[in-house]
C-alpha cells in the first residue's frame, strides 16, 4: 500500500543480452590504455577505503573545471548525471509544479519525475526530431517551472534549435541543458549562457567519453547557483575510487581521450555515409556517438542483429520512435562489420 | 528565486579540520590489510571504465547476501545508506505526507526531508536517549507514514526499545530501522522482521566496517517490498570498482573485518570504563563504535582537544545535546592517547 503509486512505475531499463558486440548503451568503445589502467591500480589500493572520501571533492573538481574551462566553484558533481537529473527534479522551485521536456528524450527525465510524483509537460518534436515553437509555447501556458533539454538529442541524435532553448529560458523556466552528448558534438555549447545565466545550468558526464564504470556527472552553472544546488548534493555522493580515478584520467589521460572522441567522430561520419547508401534504410544525421535508423520492421532487424552477435538499442516501443534503432559507435572493426551485418540482413 | 526554500537550509555537514588522531566520524580506524589492497588495485585496474557498471550489481548482491544470511532478492543497494534514505522518503506513500524520527539522531532523515519539503514530525527521546511510549503516540496522532529509528542510535550510542520499534510498525507506519551500527552491539537485530513483514526494512552500511570510502549502503526487505523500492533507485548507481571493491572485501576479507570489529568492541568497553572514573566527565553506554561524554564547557574541550591534535565531533549545537562530544573508537594507541589527554586538559 505504501508502494502502490509505483505498481505501474517503469523503472529505466537497459538491455543486457550479452553479444560480441555492443553498441547499445553509447559508451565510448576504446579501453583506457595499460599504462593509465596500470597507474590507476597503483593509486586505488593506496586508498584508505575505511575513510569517507572528501566532501567537496575538491581536487576532481580542480581537474575538471581545467577540464572544461570553468572555475570549481561552478561545479556540482553527481554520481552520474542520473543523480543530478534527480536532484534538479526535486529541488528547483516546489515540486509540484510541472517540468517540461520534449519527447522523445532520454527516459530519466520522465523516470526521476515520477518517482517524486512531479508532474510531466510531454511535448513533441517535430517531423525532423527538432523543437517547434509553436509547441514550446502551448507547453508554457501550462506553467512550467523546469525544463529539459538533452541537445545533441537522446535518441535521436541532433541538436536542438538554440534560439527556442534561450526562448524557453528567457520565459522564466529553469532550463538545464543535458550536453551528455556534445563532446561528438561540433555546434557551440550553453556553458557561457550557464555562467551568466541564473535560470540556464548545463549537464556534462563523464559516462560517454570513456568514464561510465564510475559514474560521474557534473552540472556547471553560475557561482551562485552551483553552490545553492551543491547544498542539497548528498555529502559522500563521489566514492573515494571515483575521485582518485577521475582525477587521473582527466588530468594525464585527458589527450588520449580526446584522441579516441576524434576516432568515434570519424567513424560516426563514416558509418551515416555507408548506411545511407542501403536501399529500405533511413538514417538521421547525428552530433552524437550513436545514430538513429529507421527500417520497415525494427524489432526484426533487432532480433536479426542480435543473432549475428550485435546489440543495439530497439526504440520501437518509444512513441514517434516506430522501427527505429540506435546504434552507438563502435570500434572501427566493430562498425564494418555492423554495416555488413546490416547489408546482408536488408538484402536477405 | 528557483531555489528560494534552500536559502535557510542546513546541508550535512562534516568536520573535516585536519588533526592526528580523527575520532570524529565514526569510521573504522584499521586500513584493509595490504594484501588485500594489493588485491583490489590488481582487480580494478581490470576494470573497463568505458562500460557502465552492471545495473543489478547481481555478484556484490550475492556476496552481500550472504554476508547477512538472506537472498539476493531481499536487498537493495544505495549510494551509501544515504542514498536509500533519500530514496524512502521520495517513495514512501505521498510525498506531502510526515515523517517522525526521535531527536537528536542521525541527521540526514531531516536533511532529505527538508530536500523534498516533507513534513517532519521531531520528538525527543527521553532523558536516558531511549524511546517513549508517550511521545510516539503523541507523534502518531499527527498521521505519519514514515518513520526513521537509528538503533543503536548515532550520536546517544544507545540502543532503542524493540518493543517500541514494533509499536510503530503495528500502528500502520512503514517503520526503518538503520542499523548501521548493529555490527557493534550484542543486541538482537531486526533483519527477521523486516524478511517478515510489509512495513519493516532494515538498513545496513559498509562505511563503519571499513568501507566508508566506496560508499555502500544496503536495504533489507521483503522479496515484494524490495523489489518495488528497487525498481525506484537509479539504473546505475553502485559503480564499477564500488561492485569490484566490495566483492573483494566482503568475501576474502570477511574475517579480517569481523577481526576488526571485535577490537573495536573490546577497545570501546576499555575506554568507557576508564574514563567512567574521571570526575567531571559523563559518559553513555553505548552499543556503537562510538561513545558520548558531557562535561561542563563541550565547545572548550572540543578546541582544546583539536590543540592536542585529536579530532572528536562535538555536538553541543544539538537540541538536548548541550556540551556533548561524540568520540568514535580509534586504534588502541590513539584511544589511550585520547584518555590521557583528556584526563590532562580535564584536570588543568
Amino acid at each position: 500500500m505504501f508502494l502502490d503509486r509505483f505498481k505501474s512505475f517503469k523503472s529505466y531499463k537497459t538491455e543486457t543480452t550479452p553479444c560480441k558486440i555492443k553498441l547499445s548503451s553509447n559508451e565510448n568503445p576504446f579501453d583506457l590504455p595499460d599504462w593509465l589502467k596500470e597507474k590507476i591500480g597503483e593509486e586505488v589500493k593506496k586508498i584508505p577505503f575505511q575513510r569517507y572520501p572528501d566532501p567537496t571533492s575538491q581536487e576532481l573538481k580542480e581537474v575538471i573545471a581545467e577540464f572544461y574551462g570553468v572555475k570549481p566553484e561552478n561545479l556540482v558533481l553527481g554520481n552520474g548525471s542520473d543523480e543530478l537529473i534527480q536532484l534538479l527534479i526535486m529541488i528547483i522551485g516546489d515540486i509540484k509544479k510541472p517540468v517540461m521536456y520534449p519527447i522523445p528524450t532520454f527516459p530519466m527525465y520522465q523516470v526521476s519525475a515520477d518517482i517524486v510524483g512531479r508532474p510531466k509537460i510531454e511535448f513533441p518534436l517535430n517531423e525532423n526530431f527538432q523543437l517547434d515553437k509553436n509547441k514550446i509555447d502551448k507547453a508554457l501556458e501550462k506553467k512550467p517551472i523546469l525544463a529539459f533539454y538533452a541537445s545533441p538529442n537522446n535518441p535521436t541524435g541532433n541538436s536542438f534549435d538554440r534560439e527556442l532553448i534561450k526562448y524557453t529560458a528567457s520565459k522564466g523556466v529553469f532550463t538545464v541543458v543535458d550536453e551528455a552528448y556534445i563532446d561528438f558534438s561540433d555546434k557551440q555549447d550553453f556553458v557561457s549562457e550557464a555562467l551568466n545565466s541564473n535560470n540556464i545550468v548545463v549537464l556534462r558526464t563523464m559516462s560517454k567519453i570513456g568514464l561510465a564504470g564510475i559514474r560521474l556527472g557534473v552540472l556547471i552553472a553560475r557561482e551562485d547557483i552551483a553552490k545553492e544546488i551543491d547544498k542539497t548534493r548528498p555529502p559522500f555522493n563521489i566514492t573515494y575510487p571515483t575521485q582518485v580515478i577521475g582525477k587521473i584520467v582527466l588530468s594525464e589521460g585527458k589527450d588520449e581521450i580526446k584522441k579516441q572522441i576524434n576516432i568515434i567522430k570519424k567513424e560516426r561520419d563514416r558509418m551515416i555515409n555507408e548506411i545511407s547508401k542501403i536501399k529500405g534504410v533511413i538514417i538521421y544525421p547525428s552530433d552524437a556517438n550513436f545514430f538513429l535508423i529507421k527500417v520497415s520492421d525494427g524489432n526484426w532487424l533487432h532480433k536479426e542483429l542480435i543473432k549475428h552477435g550485435i546489440l543495439v538499442r530497439n526504440m520501437s516501443h518509444l512513441p514517434g520512435m516506430e522501427n527505429c534503432l540506435r546504434v552507438s559507435i563502435g570500434k572501427p572493426e566493430e562498425n564494418t562489420e555492423f554495416i555488413n551485418t546490416l547489408k546482408e540482413i536488408i538484402n536477405k
